[in-house]
This record gives C-alpha cells, structure tokens and sequence, in this order.
C-alpha cells in the first residue's frame, strides 16, 4: 500500500484537535503530564488492553465507555498509574466527569488512561486544573504536545501520521505512543493512542486493531515485565467519507494495512527506546511449521535476559540464541536450525543445522557493536514467519528500575 | 527430623571419594576445572535433567547411562558445555569411557556433566590429562575439591555433609552445586551432585529425587533463563546397611526428608549467589488454593525483572509485586492479597486487601537495605503454600554477562 507521510500526529486526521501541559501530577514542571485528544464528532472505537490480571482502574473504566464501540476524547496522565488503590475506580470516573463536562459531551464518550508509579493515591486536585485548562488549547498543532504528556521514561517523541487511499477517498491517519520498561509481548503493552477520519464500523475497527496488535505491539519485550495500565485505542471519526467499512474486503484490508504501518513503525521505536536501551534488535523467525511456533521462538529469544545482556556486550554467542530457542517453548527440529546476525556493518552466520560453526569474532564484533541489529533464524520447518522487536539490557535499566519511584 | 552437620561434602557418605583439580579446560591456572566423584561400590542412581529443548550432549549421554538406575562415578569439567557442537556426543562418551578406564569400571557407570560456554568445541586433550591425573588425587578429604572445579562464576563454594538416622542406623549425606547465572524454575536448573550411604532402590530414589527438586531446586530464578546443560544427580550406596528402601513408608519418608535438607540448604545458596547479586530474595505466598497456583506466584514475583531492581535499589514499590503476581499465570482473588516485606531489620506492610496502604518509608528503606529479604504473599483463597528464591538485578548482572566468553 502507498501512505504519504504527513505531518500532524493524531491531528492529522480530518476531526480531531489536541493538547498536553502540565498539570501538577508531576512535580518537574518542565514535563508535561496530561494529555487530551478530541474529536468533533462521535467516532467509532475500539481499544485492546493489557492481559495483567491486575489491571489499573482506568482500563475498567474504559473497557466499559468503549463497550458502545462509541468514543469522542481521550484524556491520559502521566505520574501516577491510578492503580492498586482503593478508590482508584472513582477517580478514573471523576477524570471522565470531568473530561466531559470540560467537552460538553458524554462521559461515556472518553477513554481514560494513567501511567506512571502504581498504588499511591492520584491527586484529583491537579487532573482537575489540567481538565478545565486543556480545552482552551486543543488545536490541530497539539499532537506533539499530547506525545510529551504521556511519555514516562521514553527519551524519544513516539508520533507518526499519513494519508492513503481507501474507497476512492484520501484518508489520514495518527498515532502517539508511550512504552519504556515494563514492556513483553502477548500483552497490550504499552499505551498508544491511534485516530483517522475513515468510516468503519466498530466491530470491523475492532478486528483490525487486535489483528494488528498481535503483529506489532504485542511482539515487543523491553524487560519481560507486563503493566496493569497499558492499553491501545483507536478512534475513527468517519470524516474521510470513504464507503463505510462493515464487512471484510479490499477497503478492510487496505485499513488493516493501514494499522499495520501504525504498529510495524511503533513497534522498533518502543523496544528501542526501552529503559536504558542502547540497542534495538530486531528478531526474524522464517520456516517455522506455523506462525504461533514463530512468534513464540521471536519472542522467547528477543526476552532473554542473557541474550539482551550478551547484545549490549557485543559479544557473538550463538550458544545463547540457541538456549533462549530450547526454553521459549515451541516445538522445532533443532538439526535445521540456522542463525545469522546482521547491521549496517555486515551479516556473520554463527548457526548451521543446529550447530555452532567458525566465524570471524572481529567481524562479528564489529557487526554487533551497531545500534541496530537483527537475528535471523530459519527453521527450514515450513513456510510461516514472524518479527519481534526488543532491545539490551543494560546498566541504565538497572539504575532506572532501582529507583523508580523517587 | 534431626540432621547433625558432619564434614566431608560428597566424601562424608560411606564408600564416597572426590577429587578436583586444574587440567587445562580453562586458561586461567588457579582455577580447577575439573571434578571426579568416586564410589568404590555400585550405587543405586538418579538425576533430573533441564527442560530446554536444545540440551547439551553430556546430558543425552548420562541420560542414557542412568536409565538401568545404577552408577559409579561423576565426571564434570567447567570452562566449555560441550554444547550445540557437531561432536558434543562423543566428546561425552569419550569423557565416559576415559573414566572408565582410568578407575577400572563400566563406561555406562558414568555420570558425566560439563558446563560452561556453548558452541565451542570441546578440547579433550586437557580432559584427558585431567581424568588421567584425577584418580591418583581421589581422597575422602577431595569433596571441596571437586565443589571448586564445578564452579563457574559463583563467588561461594557449596557443599553440605550431615548425618541422620533411617532404619535405625546413621545414614549419611553429602552434596555439592554450583549455579550463578541461567537459573530458572521449572526445571533442572545448575549443577548438584548428591551423595549418600543410603540403602534404596532406584525408583525410590528417583521419586524422592523428584520431588525434593520440584520444591527446591526449581524454585530458584536468577535471571529467567535455563541452561542447556544443568542436573541434580544422587548416588546411594547402600554402605550404611539400613534396611533397603523398596516402598513408600517411614523410611522413604525419612529419606526424602534428608533429600530436603539438602535443596532447602542448596536454593537459598545458588540464588543468593547468582550473577551480580547483592540481596538474597525470598518469597513465600500462603493461603492459595493449591500448591500450583503457589509455586507459579511464588515464581512469578521472584522473576520479575522490575521486582529484582527495585531491590537493588532497597525501593520499596509494592506496586510491582502486584503486578508481577498479576502475569504470573496464576489465579487468585485480588481484592484479598496481603503483601509485607521482612529483614534482619524488621517487618512492613505495604498491601492489604489487594490495595496498596501507607506505611513508613524510612523503616521499608532500612528493611530493604539488608542483603536477605523476605517477601511474605498471603491469598485467603486456602490452605497451599509454597517458597521461590532469587536475587536482585545489578549493574554486575548485565557486566558478567555482557562479556561472558572473554
């Protein structure tokens, strides 16, 4: 499919305005912490959310405004996860109350979404002066600022907007995202706030965010460790006036390949951003009997520790890639397993039918000393493929992580 | 039941000899890297092996030899796992045969493990010189010996004798291990080779060896990753002369037991010890509705890579205990979790009801400054228990194993 960048972010699309300052949940006034996005007209939404079965009070009350398939705004703050506290639940609706009296809409109509330190208490009284403030600067150049508000750990701006062709029509799309630590696959992983003016019903916008979900968000892993807050929505404010979308067929795929963008240029910025990060790797599984066996083995070499250790080292050991494999827990013949690294500095083969073979240790040295590496693996198997994404561990993360909270 | 500590390691039971020395595996001189366990009778003979699927080639062999129950000897080299090498098999059963020879027995009596790096070819000159030297040097002084030559990275050598009472005569134990990094639960996670006088026959002694490890040994995690190559072997010699255990029954109870002292003594030791660590981890969840669900948050705390940094740090998140528990996999009702954390230092409680409470920063922060923590989980949801051991993340961690091979 052809999409041509634009610039905007989640404004990009025909409808929607936003805004981020900051409010006072974070004490560093430099760094904004709340942020809202809003849309002129009812869209049709959809959202995927984290499989930690503790799970943050604003994915309760979102999971029940979304269940309409309806939503105008999103309203998110960084600072405190609003989660594992006893009146959590109340304040993710008061956020809503608030949001929609601000709007003059439904408070059935906003997602919420906080992230940050788990089980303190969120402070109303800052969310509330962010609330009454935010509307006053919603604008078509707010994108940006809503990217800064939910950014917790991340050192890059996760933003990105186009425009392609669906039904005849131009039709945009945006996306913001925040990630960091706590990062694994198989979950909804992070929180990521996706709009376009297409026309799609609910339910097909719903199949084609968890399609792509499961090929791009979910096959990332900063630390193995999954929030309780992280979610991924979309709104589709149907302003393009493509055909509407309510059946499978060209202009749903064409959608789904849309989405698909979306996730394959969220999924790298995140794991490479990941806590501490000096890496991005980018782990290819090809010849695998069936997708799941390739995911799991993507996934399972991109989340060892030993291997994510091995990365920020620069040190070529191929016994580790193929333990982290043995433990992933998918089924594969070891004896047509082949392994080779590569980057911008050149390709190096350590892996042939299942066994170590010689390699040159400068070459290598040289090829994973880059800032962006990718392991492919054939298993010689089949025919279905797979990608994860994920990063080094490194002594930041440990610094990072050690003292989260102060 | 009532053990008294006696010397000797794997020499204290009857008929047992060790010897450890440095025959070349490893360039640095001062460090053994090789070991020989000796019985100078039949022994009755079990092990427990890893669950990766790629295994190392000692494993397959040992595998093979123990499957008629009996064994003589343990050979073990570190510095190479002879892992992942086209000729890793014969390596091993060269490693067999040679012991064989030099100590006049069955190539099939032979236990023989390796560990070390993966994919590099194994140079069996040096073990050859090795297990030529080895059976001069065997004495019943030779277990620390021998616990010396299995290490690896650890900083602590490990080994335990002790003396009890089975069909009343003194039966005794013996036992060494190694660990450090590539610690998991699940499965058979390090090297232990255990020894005793014991009189039992091989399927009892299999089944005791099985369940002593499910509640010990893979309940330790270090970092989430499982070697290729690790096992917990015992051999019985039968030498105390107490009636043959053939049955379940007081005995085999008994005996069991003694197995537990061991893997009771032998986790908290391994993962205090693991790479980099500074604080040995301790979490014991009460109150769940059956043993698994115990064992899996039990496990699931203990290997979260968020919660491990938050203790090197002395962070007193509670949040993240949470959460961990909530991907572990288990289930269980949150809104009746209770966490406190204890030390040398005192004790705090940090959640209740599954909410988080307040509570003393200062007095967390002195409790958590100590190097042995433990985490206390109760569920409400019945009667199972279960303990899982670990250690914080360090900067050491990722330093270690950045650059393991040079």
């Amino acid at each position: 499919m052809t999409v041509t960048r634009i610039p905007g972010g989640v404004c990009a699309p025909k409808g929607f305005t936003a805004a981020g300052m900051h409010c006072g949940v974070r004490k560093n006034r430099s760094k904004k912490d709340i942020a809202l996005i809003c849309c002129e007209t009812e869209c049709s939404a959809a959202a995927v959310y984290t499989q930690n079965k503790v799970y943050g009070a604003p994915i309760t009350v979102t999971r029940s405004n979304i269940s309409d398939g309806k939503a105008r705004a999103v309203i998110c703050n960084s600072g405190n996860a609003n989660t594992s506290n006893a009146d959590g639940v109340e304040k993710a609706e008061a956020m809503c109350s608030l949001t929609a009296k601000a709007l003059g809409i439904d408070p059935k109509d906003v997602i919420v979404a906080s992230t940050g330190v788990i089980g303190q208490s969120l402070d109303l009284e800052p969310i509330a002066y962010g609330i009454s403030e935010l509307p006053k600067l919603l604008s078509k150049d707010g994108g940006e600022d809503a990217a800064l508000a939910i950014m917790t750990t991340d050192t890059k701006v996760k933003q990105i907007s186009f425009e392609t062709e669906i039904g005849g029509k131009a039709v945009r799309f945006g996306a913001i995202a925040k990630g960091s630590g706590m990062i694994h696959p198989n979950m909804a992983t992070m929180l990521s706030f996706i709009t376009t003016d297409a026309a799609i019903s609910p339910d097909m916008l719903s199949k084609a965010l968890k399609a792509v979900v499961d090929d791009t968000y979910n096959m990332i892993s900063v630390d193995g460790d999954t929030s309780t807050n992280d979610m991924v929505s979309v709104m589709a404010s149907g302003l393009a006036q493509n055909p509407p979308i309510e059946a499978e067929g060209e202009d749903f795929e064409k959608f789904t390949l849309a989405l698909l963008e979306i996730g394959n240029y969220m999924a790298p910025m995140i794991a490479g951003d990941g806590e501490g990060a000096t890496k991005l790797l980018i782990c290819n599984v090809a010849g695998a009997s069936d997708v799941k066996t390739a995911k799991t083995l993507a996934r399972g070499v991109i989340a060892s520790s030993l291997v994510k250790s091995m990365f920020f080292g620069a040190d070529a050991n191929w016994g580790r890639l193929l333990c982290a494999m043995g433990y992933s827990g998918a089924e594969f013949d070891i004896s047509k397993v082949g392994i080779s690294m590569s980057s911008r500095a050149g390709s190096v083969k350590g892996v042939e039918n299942g066994f170590c073979v010689p390699f040159s240790e400068e070459e290598a040295k040289k090829i994973l000393s880059e800032d962006k590496i990718t392991i492919d693996i054939s298993l010689g198997d089949g025919e279905a493929a797979a990608t994860a994404w994920g990063c080094d561990l490194t002594y930041e993360y440990v610094k990072i992580n050690g003292d989260y909270r102060t």
